[in-house]
């Protein structure tokens, strides 16, 4: 299947303040983001793709240095989330590192970068921010919100806060909140970063150094949690570098310690220490249910027009980061609330990465969701075909745009 | 039941060089002990208690400093290893931090502390070093070698290198091997330590300083790993450690955290960064079935003596660090080797961590157990009452004893 081809990454200014769920404001910021497709005359096609701890605006195509983006596999003409019938929207959130204002990007109160002062981020003020950019781009109601973990819990989120917006919400290895030991898996991912003597207290652009030991441990730890333990098994198991033993405590014994470290190095040199520790605390706050008693039940009964959208739920057998089992939750408090909800428990062996990979069965599942949703947006299109208005083109970036090869 | 009551550790120095399996050679080294109980005529029964990760040969009873054994719950008078029974030893490993030769001691090629430098140690050299501790106490066959973990694996060693001189092994929450993923979490806590600045590639004693940075994150990391996640969600789950979050990404938010900072905090206090590193390694390395092609039963088939041992192997059900599985690994090679063994998997909430708690149906199993080797070795008493040879002193050791409060 063909992929979507270079695409540019566009941007948007915002002056209007975000209020944020701290009760601090972010007083304007930009957004980054991609499209692929045409959205159609009664702009009922958009579907909007959140992204997940480390991924970006960039889901399909090729970006301006040729990188494929993280969703290629899903996201493209003829693939399962088609390009030719959907629009397709990728967005960075605030706070990352990939081109929405972040905290490298100047505080206007210091003229410095924020660094470790930049708002804290939870995926309800990310959910408003992307509204924002929707409204901007003309697009009042969402054919489908999809994500997978964290992205999953921004899908979710949709629902609750801006849920006539949405038509359909696909939520795929995620989860209602952290578990205690999701949680703490964070905190030693943040304690390995904070604790690096490069980290600054969050200021290390001032430094003109990286906190690149802790991020390198900060990613070691996570890509643990994203393997299922047969699939390291399999790829790896004890199988050793060298052709014997070097009986040292330092040096790399076995595959799986090279490729640990190996992704860790990786990550290190792209990733920021500050938008690592905001996005896993993003992902620890998130817990729609604490808004009412802890019944996350009760959370998707709050607004009735939650109710109206269609739920696909998915999780896969081997993820013991968000098990099958926290995914059922949210498909309980659906059902408890008669909600439309398909839930799907994929036997794949890969672990959280899963929901990054084309399984044929996961893939077949998407496949026919947006197959379902593309024959409703048909209807809705015949319906009602007003003239589209003209799509705002934002306020002038205030940095240079990357251009893209095309 | 009573405790032992106030212990002193004991120390004997063996100067005849320990050949390791990595092919270096400790020149000598000192083994620093503790017994509980009086040895029998016959000397029949005798129990090793092997130490894990982090503890050490005081077992049970009150040390000088007032601190409890790790073992405590299980070794006492009339508790399941019953110490009006049994001649109960408890010996800290080469290369450990808690009296036995290690890398804080003097390297005698160097006059400097080992450092780094100190020889890589593997469950087979611990077992060998342990075995010419009892012969030096007299002690030709063991009633039973014991452990948990780390610990188990040197019981199922004993087995293998030196299965005359044992009748019982009991391997409690142990495995054959580790997995990629028990590789790869001791990987990435060796990464912290090793590129803690602090360290100093292993010599941070000669600049008086400790890579607690890196070993706070190492103990947060096993910690989690310890822990079944359920009984984390029982304990903790999403509980806050102040009435409201402050939404801040260094702040203690959650329960969970300060439960970990604080483990963390006191473990990098007392605990050596290379014990730490030649430890994990240790576990790494442990393979029995890699010298037989891969093959336990082989393993377990290669000295006719080994099919003589008793085996008893104890696991839990939420242990995902070392599960059940990998017990009924052990389990399936004995069987195939038509040894007697028992297995026992006991259905317990607390993870790996179990085998040191005091689980009714765990500690009946072991105390049954025991029962029956008791009664064994009061047969072989009755049959074979040799006078005792006196227990030779051991050499002067090379630093000052600990004397306890007894």
């Amino acid at each position: 299947m063909a992929s979507v081809g270079p695409v540019t990454a566009q941007r948007l200014h915002f002056s209007e303040p975000l209020a944020l769920r701290s009760g601090a404001v972010l007083a304007d910021y930009t957004l980054v983001y991609e499209t692929y497709g045409t959205l159609n005359a009664a702009r009922s096609n958009a579907v909007l793709v959140c992204h997940a701890l480390n991924a970006s605006h960039h889901v399909a195509g090729l970006d301006a240095e040729g990188a494929r983006g993280w969703w290629d596999n899903l996201v493209g003409p003829g693939k399962p989330l088609d390009t030719e019938r959907f629009f397709v929207i990728g967005v960075n959130n605030p706070g990352s590192c990939f081109g929405s204002t972040g905290p490298m990007h100047p505080n206007p109160a210091t003229g410095r970068a924020w660094g470790a002062d930049f708002p804290v981020q939870t995926v309800e003020d990310w959910v408003d921010a992307q509204a924002r950019l929707l409204t901007r781009l003309g697009i009042e109601r969402l054919a489908a919100v999809i994500g997978g973990s964290l992205g999953g819990m921004q899908a979710l989120a949709w629902t609750l806060r801006h849920p006539a917006r949405v038509r359909h919400c696909i939520a795929i290895a995620s989860a209602p909140n952290l578990s205690a030991q999701n949680i703490a898996f964070n905190e030693v991912a943040r304690r390995a970063i904070v604790t690096d003597p490069d980290f600054h207290g969050g200021h290390f652009y001032d430094h003109g150094v990286l906190p690149q030991r802790g991020l390198r441990v900060a990613r070691m730890i996570g890509h643990i949690t994203y393997l299922a333990e047969d699939a390291m098994d399999s790829k790896f198991g004890r199988e050793l570098k060298h052709a014997a033993l070097a009986y040292s405590t330092q040096a790399v014994e076995f595959q799986i310690e090279s490729y640990l470290r190996h992704q860790g190095d990786k990550f290190s040199r792209y990733f920021d220490a500050n938008t690592y520790l905001l996005i896993t605390r993003a992902l620890d706050y998130f817990d729609p249910a604490a808004d009412h008693g802890g019944d996350l039940a009760r959370a998707f009964a709050h607004d009735p027009a939650t109710r109206e959208v269609g739920f696909l739920v998915v999780s896969f057998t081997t993820d013991w980061r968000f098990s099958p089992a926290r995914s059922r939750e949210i498909v309980k408090a659906l059902v408890d609330n008669r909600a439309a909800v398909s839930y799907a428990e994929i036997d794949a062996p890969h672990g959280h990465d899963a929901f990054l990979l084309d399984d044929p069965r996961y893939h077949g599942v998407l496949r026919a969701r947006f197959e379902r949703i593309a024959a409703e947006t048909a209807v809705a299109e015949r319906r009602a075909a007003p003239k589209p208005a003209p799509i705002p083109s934002g306020d002038r970036p205030p940095y240079p745009v990357a251009e893209g090869p095309q």
